[in-house]
């Protein structure tokens, strides 16, 4: 029997309870008591079938009154309601990614920002056609940024990137009429196809939020993957720490929150500088500690192993800690909750974003030009705030766990040719894995991606499901807050193969591999479009024919469901454990979970009983290996 | 005593009733009907405190739950809901725009489309510095398009147009950092700003409101007025008449209803062709008549005279007439209504563009390559089913008024020219209308515009003002369905001088004008933009220093917002007499009614009481003639 265990729930949430009780004794709010506050939530709402969209209003749809007052009946605003849901994750990931081209627009050997993997921005060069020889790197990265840049804005053609997925899927999309123009001209288009007065037909919105979907996964999403690996290397295996224990009382702890990992890369930079860490010792620290919460925290710990402190939902208790000097954030996913809350505290609640401007905060303007400068004036002031802090007021649970995390897909292939034999089998695919699905050694992939949503008790669906998953020899590529939710507990523990099948265990053991693979931050969930997009190249059939789906149980962003749209668009099954605002119209669930086969070969499921969410996506994965006859 | 008189409200009022005792013989719904079913109106959404930007909620504030779960509060909810409005509006007006681009772009001398004004071409090319020497017009045309279209998604700079505001305006805009960049990026900025945990400063998101209006205002609309006039035509004065009596029970009515007037034209094209007069007489009719509704409507009165039928509320009694062949949509503002009513009659509804697709519609795509021929198989279509009219059902109300209209910057200023002494005046200015204002015989201008809304007396805010307006000497120029509220009456009859005061008519008389100059559609209010930025560089003085205001008093659609971002953004104080969703928030609603007047010198003022609405506006009139020491 095995002696790896994981941290069970009842322990972390044990621990959000003692840290609620330091904030009782501050007068701290927090998101459970809003939740109580904010419950029961509207049912017009709920089902999609209220309608802002003009000032004639607003309207809602009930049975005597089944029409807005221009007509528009629950489907039609079902529909628009969601379009523009998609278009509002999809104009965020796409503009998250914009600011990482335009970093390395600026990155100079002397600056603050490097091309730190050439080879990378080579390739992409090559891909997108641009002569590199004889070029200055960094000339090279400018003319690829600019050209990056101008994906979100060409006047004619679909983007560069969707020339990397598999061949049948590019027909589908052409087929469909759902490749994506310009990324900022699909978003404006959504907006304008859902105001007042356009399109009430929910075939035609859909098929515009599938569009608008694509533009994020195959162009702005994929720009803020790719960019941010050619500036801040592209992530290869590395063993860290994840959960609250990670942060230090006897140090000065400064946690990095948000999306972008370019204020993020340097605070770590300027952690470490011995000037800093001098001063810290002058404050009577012994150190200092960086630790990241939600996407942030992925992207540095998936480059330079900088422990994660928790995901979404634990944003709240890294303050109410009383051992957090600073919560320093980018943009996306903050709580406004963090102004007040840090003010009970000693904390300081640094924003620095113009995207991203919160009252009670301290606000430290963060851009390419004034980088370095303004993120050592982010550490020092962290550093200077160690002495104010409340000694009576620290407590920081002892939950940690390992976790090797860092798979993006380069890193993923690498590992595979450990497993092959260098003088017979091709380097550098996803053969070895084709072989393992085609064998049955494992029965399928799922991606665990999205949020905490406090409508799921958090976690438990992301890690009961993982853990059902993986003891039925189902592998797993996690992102975002569900990959933190894995790594808090220990399933990114490489031990945790003890948990697995036979099969996916000793898939683990040869590739030494924990089951449940850290792909990176939401943006990155384009890395696993391009990770299925080889695998059905390598095993020589459609996306849509593997035995693989996507899963986010606990979503609750606009973000989410613009990436559920981009995935189910490329062909992969998708299930959801909190059902989107469209349970008022028949034709726009349907759709979704059905009549998008059509043109996508793939669909929704919508399922809160997670068990059963679970339940059915083995069914799926069964299914499509017998259908492929494996 | 002068004999003329305005058609009273109540025969407006009378006849609809009348319509709708057609309606109710089929069973027909009405706007009036669902206006009923939706009052009350849900207060949180009518304040702004309802949150549906994540899935976490919905959540709406309260006494008792004064932040959402996310923990962002009343000032930041309103903030972002704000914010989406003008950003809804932004990309809505603005794809209009790119589709007018687009068009030109495609224009061809065999082609559906041409240029009609190249001077006014030749003047922009030089403009944007662009080489006209030598070219031919059509080469011209097509790389102007190509800037245009860029000025959405360029990757650095901000909209070119901006250097056609008065000196000072730009120092503005570059001061509070609103210059918009690249069209569509201000709208996914805007909603990337608002999404889940990025801002929720009320000063950021109206900064951004501001900025994303006047992309709108200064760049998508401006394009689309611009490239329209290049295409169609620079309206000049035409005869034409207005009110529902402009349909002929005798002929085929086709009503063209929406914006855009690339398919409007060539209906009007092809309802003139003999072929199909011919085949209109062969179904029985007399002939073919064109009329026209909301914006469409607007462009083609603006240049080809053709009548106007109604404004915004009106598009359902079109069909109410028993004698509407087919009502021919592009795009915005159609009633999905118009689907279930146009079943109770013989009425084709035809939509056309990908952007608003409706259900029980004949879908007629339309696009540049096939325009020629679909306008052709539209109008067939209508006159094809004249035979299916039930003559037991058609009642058109005999209200018709006359209405010289087309008064394009370049026409007005043509029309100035007339009472300068050309001799010593310079020409092509707005002198004339300077020396007016300083004098007094006319004490300022008013910008009338906007929709309607079932929460205001339909036209009566829109009359009432423009008649007490006129009568204390004021100009009002005109756009949109107020334009069209104004010629309904009969305020665009030359002879409606009777109604003004002293000064004013004595104006009319000499420059042969209405009191109420129509200036277009709601796009071309980038029109008066430009006016007013050329009256104050004429009158050596700022903006926001001329006696002249906007006024909105029933506005209702996003596009509305936006368009009063820009307006105020321009320098010009702002009237609304429908409250925008803000009132849950006195931060918002205090930046927007003051404190934004720090960085553009003008505010908005929300009063639904129209009579005081319309004392206020004369009072700032006032204000700025005694500030100035006229």
């Amino acid at each position: 029997m095995s002696e790896f265990k994981l941290i069970p729930n009842e322990e972390n949430e044990a621990a959000t309870a003692r840290l609620l009780e330091t904030g009782a004794k501050v007068g701290a709010d927090a998101y459970q008591f809003r939740v109580k506050n904010q419950t029961p939530h509207c049912k017009f709402g709920e089902q999609g079938i209220c309608c802002r969209i003009c000032s004639m209003g607003p309207c809602r749809i009930t049975p005597k009154a089944p029409r807005g007052i221009c007509g528009c009946d629950a489907h039609g605003i079902v529909g628009r309601n969601f379009l523009r849901f998609v278009a509002g994750g999809a104009a965020t990931h796409s503009d998250h990614g914009r600011a990482i081209c335009e970093t390395l627009y600026h990155a100079s050997p002397d600056g603050a920002y490097h091309v730190k993997d050439p080879d990378k921005l080579i390739r992409i060069a090559k891909e997108w056609g641009v002569e590199t020889e004889g070029k200055d790197i960094y000339d090279l990265a400018h003319e690829i940024a600019y050209l990056a840049l101008g994906e979100y804005g060409k006047v004619f053609g679909v983007q560069n990137w969707l020339s990397r997925a598999e061949a049948h899927t590019q027909e589908l999309w052409k087929k469909a009429d759902i490749e994506p123009r310009a990324i900022d001209r699909e978003v404006s288009c959504s907006l304008h196809m859902t105001h007042m007065g356009n399109s009430s037909l929910p075939e035609a919105l859909i098929r515009q939020s599938l569009r608008t979907g694509l533009a994020d996964g195959w162009g702005g999403s994929m720009a803020g993957t790719e960019f941010s690996d050619v500036m801040f290397g592209t992530p290869k295996p590395i063993d860290t720490t994840a959960n609250l224990g990670v942060m230090n009382a006897e140090n000065v702890n400064i946690v990095v929150h948000g999306h972008d990992p370019s204020l993020s890369e340097l605070v770590c930079d300027y952690a470490e500088d011995p000037e800093m860490i001098a001063l810290a010792k002058e404050q009577g620290a012994k150190g200092i500690t960086v630790s990241g919460v939600c996407c942030t925290s992925n992207e540095v710990a998936m480059r330079r192993g900088i422990p994660m402190a928790g995901n979404f939902l634990q944003q709240e208790n890294v303050v109410l800690t009383g051992a957090c000097e600073a919560i320093v954030v980018d943009v996306q996913c903050i709580f406004p909750a963090l102004g007040p809350l840090s003010k009970c505290f000693h904390t300081k609640f640094i924003t620095t974003s113009p995207i991203c401007r919160m009252p009670d905060s301290d606000y430290i303007e963060f851009s390419v030009g004034t980088a370095a400068e303004k993120a050592k004036q982010i550490v020092k002031t962290a550093v200077l705030n160690f002495k104010n802090r409340k000694p009576e007021l620290v407590h920081i649970p002892q939950l940690k766990s390992k976790a090797t995390v860092g798979y993006s897909l380069e890193a993923i292939k690498k590992q595979l040719d450990t497993v092959t034999n260098s003088q017979v089998d091709e380097t550098g695919t996803l053969k070895p894995l084709v072989d393992c699905i085609t064998s049955g050694v494992i029965r399928g992939a799922v991606a665990m991606v999205g949020c905490n949503n406090p409508k799921v008790r958090p976690d438990s669906a992301h890690i009961g499901l993982m853990k059902k998953l993986i003891a039925n020899d189902i592998l797993i590529v996690a992102s975002g807050c569900s990959a933190q939710a894995a790594a808090r507990v220990g399933l990114m523990d490489k031990a945790a193969k003890d948990l697995c099948g036979d099969g996916l265990k000793r898939v683990c053991e040869l590739a030494d591999i924990p089951p449940v693979l850290h792909m990176g931050s939401c943006v990155d969930i384009s890395r696993m479009m391009v990770l299925v997009s080889d695998l059905a190249k390598d095993a020589g059939c459609h996306v849509s024919q593997l035995p693989v789906v996507g899963c986010a149980p606990e979503w609750m962003s606009e973000k989410a469901v613009s990436i559920g749209n981009y995935v189910v668009a490329t062909g992969i099954d998708t299930f959801l454990g909190v059902v989107p605002q469209v349970s008022g119209s028949d034709q726009v669930t349907n759709l979704l979970t059905g009549g998008i086969r059509d043109w996508v070969e793939a669909a929704y499921t919508f399922e809160p009983d997670i068990d059963k969410l679970g339940d059915e996506m083995i069914e799926r994965i069964e299914e499509k290996r017998t259908a492929l006859g494996i």
